[in-house]
């Protein structure tokens, strides 16, 4: 009760801060964003002795060489998310731009523009740079922002947001604004989920569980992120080494990340062909292949796919290879086990690669490029605060527009309905 | 259970079937929104008979007059409504066209285009013709539709549904893509709200009691629409007779719908003229006045207002009124009881009204307007499937782009990363 009220209080303060937030000059904040950016590698000592305690705890766990690789900071990394800081106040400001006016007959005139969501709560996992890229994203677009970092990384998503934040005041950001819940009880979330109120957006990042419990749970409405069972399809048309060259780049280049392919289909015309040359490549690059009936009897040696393998998300150098009859076949199978992250045709018939744009229903869909594009860098959005996989406010990687709303302004001289 | 699958399977059928429909030309669904508009219109007599067994239902119930008006239809309601079909057609379709075009500098060509967002679910209460409305707008913008309308008109809903569903298809538009819950149960609702892999949004259009148990149930997104605590506010330098006019229409021009005002707050250097002009104007309109204490010093008839009478959205022609010192103690009254939907400011001084349109958090800000006017149709979007007082997708009155997302098409030549 003592602590749903405490954030609860955080939260209040950085809606009242919010308020203040949201007409704040460009100028104001891109200055704020500077000497915040240079707080951070003015105090590395202090934020890579808190971050050696975390990673002292997670030995300690055994947790493994990838999560310990993604809890770590070092000089170069905290360099880097410093600068990762300085790019955001280069971006230009979303806030207040007017969108559209329209002149009614009646003589109201009326704009939409663009304003702060207002408060921004973000539930993440194990790693530190997040605290300050969503602080950084939230002040830019004018958003209070409430973290609750996970446990791993308590100590240094304490210490850099404690360091965030008082540069931030000192630079003229409204007190409140910058809130960090700690304490890394279950129940802090599920307090979170229920501040309708005050929280106007939670955005999670993280694993599938994680996700999953926050959209079951929440009042608060929910930007869905991260979860990618991505498809290639090669078909028949296909030029073979691009395809090959693609499915090893979508496959292996970061097997962890969710814009990395699971699913391999390959028209049958070609599959006797493409298969095995395949294989050969990712077999020599350590992934493991698991495939259909079809596949199995073309390769002997690779492992047998289940029902369960269409919608698995590995995050691991696996794959899992089905044989399909025509691009029909490979649409369909695509739209009943996709996630509506990022899909692939790899083709050289322009009718069919329009049929795959119009008809494969995910955020980003690709014609003879790897899956791995979607990102908000790589769109040119200059930031990324995450990738949605759902349709509603944002769908693919998200900028800072994503962090706005529009508001109505109307202006009239007495008149009534 | 059975009726749980389905429902389940009502709504995997929509979902099949809207990956057909977001591809269908522009003609098609036009020449299908026109025949069901005259297939309403040859079967009125259908629809009539149903709805007099609905309207018999009801005063069997004792159900109040403001609700079997909602309730009833005629000849020439159907005919309206028909009409509203018939403009739906002539709009724009939302879909299809691009929205920005990226090139980027390794020869990725990204563009944006707009796509239904697939499967839109409606929960409704006594309104048949929402019904008729909530077809034709997702239709227009290529979406399936699953709708769940209240027990009071559930024969008319029925037969309107069954009627251009019939008529739908036969125009061509995928069988599947128009679904109807034949089934009052609240259960049904309850289940609605979890059908999260086959529902892209949930809108629920009703009183508030609706309204919440869907945003705290449903796992669903929600476009959350509908109540309206707003506000108007007589600032020192307003015109009386502008000031007098703009508060009776937005209080009594039609005191059950959203966008009509449930306070009045008033500067205090005007208080002890303005507030007995419109409370004499108000009575004779039968409003009754609920003041603060300062309101009531000066007009000593008025009710006495309670705390809770701040945050109440009456439907009634009841208004409270409170005297504040100054714009800043009126932005912040708004800001902590409005529900974000519509708010007025009546001045001449120009930087007031700047400044409260900065700073209200609200999705339509007037400035010497009546607060009436937030309707899509008023706003010149042609149509309107509700109005959204939450920040996310949609803010403000919603027009056929609500009911539609980004798509981003992907052109490569083999480009890997």
């Amino acid at each position: 009760m003592q602590l749903q009220n405490t954030i609860q209080q955080q939260a209040q303060s950085a809606k009242r801060a919010a308020q203040k937030l949201a007409i704040l000059s460009t100028e104001m904040k891109n200055k704020a964003l500077l000497e915040m950016a240079s707080a951070l590698e003015h105090r590395s000592d202090m934020i890579l002795s808190e971050n050696q305690i975390d990673l002292n705890n997670a030995r300690a766990k055994n947790l493994s060489a990838p999560l310990l690789d993604r809890l770590m900071l070092n000089e170069d990394r905290l360099h880097a998310i410093a600068e990762g800081m300085r790019q955001i106040a280069l971006l230009d400001d979303p806030i207040g731009s007017g969108l559209c006016e329209i002149r009614r007959p009646n003589g109201l005139d009326i704009r939409a523009v663009r304003v702060p969501l207002g408060v921004v709560g973000i539930i993440y996992e194990a790693r530190p740079n997040v605290t300050a890229d969503a602080i950084a994203l939230c002040l830019k677009s004018g958003n209070s922002v409430v973290l609750r970092g996970g446990s791993e990384a308590i100590n240094s998503n304490k210490i850099i947001c404690s360091i965030l934040a008082s540069a931030a005041y000192k630079a003229g950001i409204p007190e409140g604004a910058i809130a960090f819940i700690d304490d890394v009880q279950r129940s802090t979330v599920a307090t979170m989920l229920k501040l309708r109120h005050e929280l106007d957006v939670i955005i999670p990042r993280g694993g599938k569980g994680l996700i999953n419990y926050v959209v079951e749970n929440s009042t608060v409405p929910v930007i869905e992120t991260g979860a990618g069972v991505c498809h290639a399809f090669v078909d028949k048309t296909a030029d073979f080494q691009m395809a090959a060259d693609i499915v090893v780049n979508a496959k292996t280049s970061r097997p962890a990340v969710c814009n990395t392919i699971e699913t391999l289909l390959i028209h049958e015309d070609i599959a006797a062909d493409f298969l095995p040359l395949i294989t050969k490549k990712l077999q020599s690059l350590h992934v493991t292949i698991k495939g259909d009936e079809k596949s199995r009897t073309l390769c002997p040696s690779l492992e047998e796919a289940s029902e369960e393998d269409w919608s698995t998300e590995y995050h691991d150098l696996i794959i899992s290879v089905k044989i399909v009859f025509d691009i029909f076949e490979a649409v369909e199978h695509i739209n009943a086990y996709n996630t509506g992250h990022s899909e692939t045709i790899i083709t050289n018939d322009l009718k069919n690669a329009r049929y795959f744009q119009g008809n494969v229903d995910a955020a980003a869909v690709y014609v003879n490029a790897s899956t791995r594009f979607t990102d908000g860098f790589e769109f040119g959005f200059g930031a990324e605060i995450g990738i949605s996989t759902q349709k509603l406010h944002a769908r693919g990687p998200m900028g800072l527009k994503a962090l706005t709303t529009i508001k109505y302004l109307i202006d009239g001289n007495g008149q009534i309905r």
